[in-house]
């Protein structure tokens, strides 16, 4: 790919600008070495021009139908899969993740964008309701009640480093809220801005040649959290999707609170994904699930939001015991070295893997021989009770790094689960028997998480209907929604109410004659009559 | 009534308690005469206890089916129509209601019930998904995924004073929580302490006829912000319910955004509802429209969230404006005066009409000639460029008290509408060739409230499946929810995802038998097999 192409301005509505004179440069994490190319951070003048654009353009965007906005989804999708051999040797020179991932990556982006295309196009998800009028009912008449749920209006997305395709500039952030029907302001992720780049032109070219109003879609750059606050903090956004750490999410949402007008923030803010072994899993297939444990811990280097930090078993001083924790220790010993995502992911993981192994409480059972620059996978191993005096170690440390967690007994074990704190996943191995013994313990996670699996590993999110990639508390910031799947879409609507409207007025969800044939509750009962 | 049977103290699950030493009295607002009961306000311990109770019964409760629910709603039902006679005498003391309105209360609130025990009867509203297994799936198996909406934990809820049944003890926050699954602690209003001891007792002796676990239910009492403020903070408590003043509700939500584990705040804070009178509906409607208008103002002493605070007209000085206005301020003049809820209610009301009484920028159109102590119905007129230099004439000013907004021509009708903040309810009176003339107002309008009306007036919100009583903030601290009808369950529930389950451990409404027959997406097609 001739990346001397690229212009790294912002892409505002169908325009290329670069106001600023502050710029930053994409480095290839794997080498050190800087692209040429000057990344031009937003002006103030800028963000308020993408989000003035996006207000203009969601008054003729929010009513588009369903059928036009997966015509245009669709073209994103089509689009993407044009340039995909640029974006996927571009995109590893940015993030140093290997091809075949970013491949698959991609391949899944553009599956999500599609999903999202048929859910607008077949339409039920609007929860169209009609509740008839009864002009005769005493003491008062019944009105005609219809609701349907309509578009909030320009989100402010934020793209994580970690995914860049799939939860970045076509994410699924973004294509929810296209598929809404708001306008989108993307923040490129300044790990990645020439694959944001591409993946941006490739969703205003989708945007032109659907004639969409100038501003459906922009794109702005920044390096620091100054870019951030102006676009979450303009009154034109009316919502925030966000997928990164603890602290940008937090912060992101204490702006979003401080508005005059507060707007919801959803921001997935990643967790340590706890894993529990039964008694019984544990005697069983001890082999199997430490082979499958350090593979979904040190997988593509432990960059995932459900990376299974925690790994908790009742240590009964069994034989199995110690052949499980043989396993553990010869495959992270065994695990290869990666460069992570950035300069400074690989400075917070090594600073955090330094800090665990000076940390008395801590043992560390095993860390990879792997030679060269790259960090170390580690495994610390803890009795549980050290998470009383430090429950900062229930927080996700980002890369190939676990603590496996030890128990003593069964009600230990599930006290432990009680005071866990909100976790994207939680799983559990288990026996039948486990499970059947252990059922209380599933009843615990249940509220600690947003997905309880059960002989799995966290790592690998389906993009489904089902899917709930979301959690309590600090996992997210908002435990009622789910950043992936196709409810995720729900994160930027709300329900408005038409109440003895004139039925040529009414949106066409929401007409007698149900012209997309959608299912609805009419008078409380399902129907697609 | 013999109200020297109510104890004054707090209903903390099973027990009666009243630790402190700081009361207060129910006091009638017509007479001023203040009953002899003392309300204890709860204690610091008081509140942790309601507070941990209801977590305790949280486990057990949350598993109930909605079977079982549906038979403690309807025995709250049951206990409230059993004592419906005396709640009315009780409650006509403490809020100076008419009984008319409040037997119509009672009744709304006891059908609300009834709906809401319908709504988890028949089950479907958990948005049940199922996304099968493909083990063989290249080039990962996709593994079987079942989601569902579960209650997210003990809720808080704070009543209102204006609706002492349909939103308060047992009103549509109360039993939607209950009905989600969710225990609630209610904080009793101060306003109404001897009706909601006899709502709260009749909601306890439901659930212990259902046998539900102690702390399902508990209620406690406050007269000031200390009360409120320990329930949203403590740890337990996962969601909030309010119903009342932008103040108290941003106190509220700010409370909630500052705890370690932030929770959602369901605030609705009210709002001035305008109406339009579009030009074709003042020539042929004006009579109708003013008298409709005024009936709306002054109903209930216009103590409702509702109440249409706003009248917006294009004023083009012909004659049938002088009629409109003419109707207007014959009907505000004869308006009767009424005690208000509460002394601060009307203290609030009184120098809320003085103040725009004093501002120059209006003028008072009319005010009611009744004599009496009671606050007087006033009616303000002011040319639309007011709202620019002064926004908080917006708000709105709780009582029987509106201001008649004039503007010259359309477009600076349309952007006088498009500078709207967020309200509840917005009302366009107009023919149908208004209509099409005026449908970017219409456009305009659902960007700025819950519910738009067309030909009608915002008073008088009916429980139902498509209503919705919420809207862009300030009228609510989420607008993405509503607080009536049965989308309100909504607001107390996350999606979990269960992934590799085994069947046995699922709940029912995800078993592939699908036993109570309930509406599910399955691999994205709505059925109820």
């Amino acid at each position: 790919m001739d990346t001397s192409k690229l212009g790294g301005k912002q892409l505002i509505g169908y325009r290329e600008l670069a106001e600023g004179k502050e710029f930053f440069h994409s480095i290839n994490p794997a080498t050190g070495n800087e692209s040429p190319i000057r990344f031009y951070k937003a002006t103030a003048t800028e963000v308020n021009l993408a989000a003035s654009l996006a207000d203009n353009a969601f008054s003729i965007y929010r009513k588009k139908s369903g059928r036009d906005k997966s015509v245009f989804l669709l073209r994103i999708a089509d689009e993407l899969a044009e340039v995909k051999t640029s974006l996927i040797s571009v995109c590893q020179e940015e993030t140093a993740l290997p091809q075949a991932r970013l491949e698959g990556e991609v391949g899944r982006t553009i599956n999500q964008i599609k999903l999202f295309a048929a859910l607008v196009f077949e339409g039920s998800w609007v929860d169209a309701r009609i509740d008839t009028a009864i002009p005769d009912r005493e003491p008062v008449p019944k009105p005609d009640l219809r609701s349907m749920l309509i578009a909030l209006g320009p989100v402010a997305v934020f793209g994580a480093s970690n995914f860049p395709f799939a939860f970045s500039v076509a994410g699924g952030d973004t294509i929810s809220a296209l598929a809404s029907g708001c306008p989108v302001v993307f923040k490129a992720h300044p790990a990645h801005p020439q694959t944001s780049e591409l993946v941006g032109k490739a969703i205003l070219r989708a945007a032109e040649a659907c004639e969409l109003p100038e501003g459906v879609f922009s794109m702005i750059h920044g390096d620091g959290q100054s870019t951030g606050t102006a676009l979450v903090t303009h009154p034109a956004i009316k919502a925030v999707g966000f997928t990164g750490s603890y602290r940008a999410g937090k912060s992101i949402s204490e702006a979003a609170f401080r508005r005059p007008h507060p707007i919801p923030v959803f921001a997935e803010m990643g967790s340590s994904n706890p894993v529990f072994v039964l008694p019984g899993a544990l005697k069983q297939n001890n082999n199997k699930i430490a082979l499958g444990y350090v593979q979904s811990l040190t997988m593509g280097a432990g960059q995932f939001c459900t990376n299974p930090g925690l790994l908790i078993f009742q240590d009964e001083g069994l034989e199995e015991r110690d052949i499980f924790l043989g396993i553990l220790k010869e495959g992270i010993s065994q695990a290869t070295t990666h460069a992570l995502l950035s300069a400074s992911i690989e400075k917070a993981f090594s600073e955090g893997v330094n800090e665990r192994s000076l940390n008395p409480a801590l043992t560390v059972l095993a860390s990879s021989q792997a030679a060269g620059k790259h960090p170390i996978p580690t495994l610390f191993s803890a009795n549980y009770t050290v998470f009383d005096e430090d429950p900062l170690l229930e927080d996700e440390l980002f890369g190939p790094s676990g603590i496996v967690v030890t128990i003593p007994s069964k009600n230990e074990l599930i006290q432990f689960a009680q005071k866990l704190s909100g976790h994207l996943t939680a799983t559990v191995h288990a026996t039948p028997e486990d499970l059947v013994e252990y059922k209380e313990l599933l009843d615990v996670l249940e509220q600690k998480a947003g997905r309880v699996l059960i002989n799995g590993f966290p790592t690998g999110v389906e993009v489904s209907y089902a899917m709930v990639h979301g959690g309590p508390y600090p996992a997210t910031s908002d435990s009622r929604s789910t950043s992936v799947g196709t409810a995720a879409i729900y994160r930027f609507v709300r329900p408005v109410c038409f109440q003895s409207y004139t039925a040529s007025l009414l949106p066409d969800e929401l007409k007698d004659e149900n012209p997309f044939g959608i299912w609805r509750l009419v008078n409380g009962v399902r129907t697609n009559k």
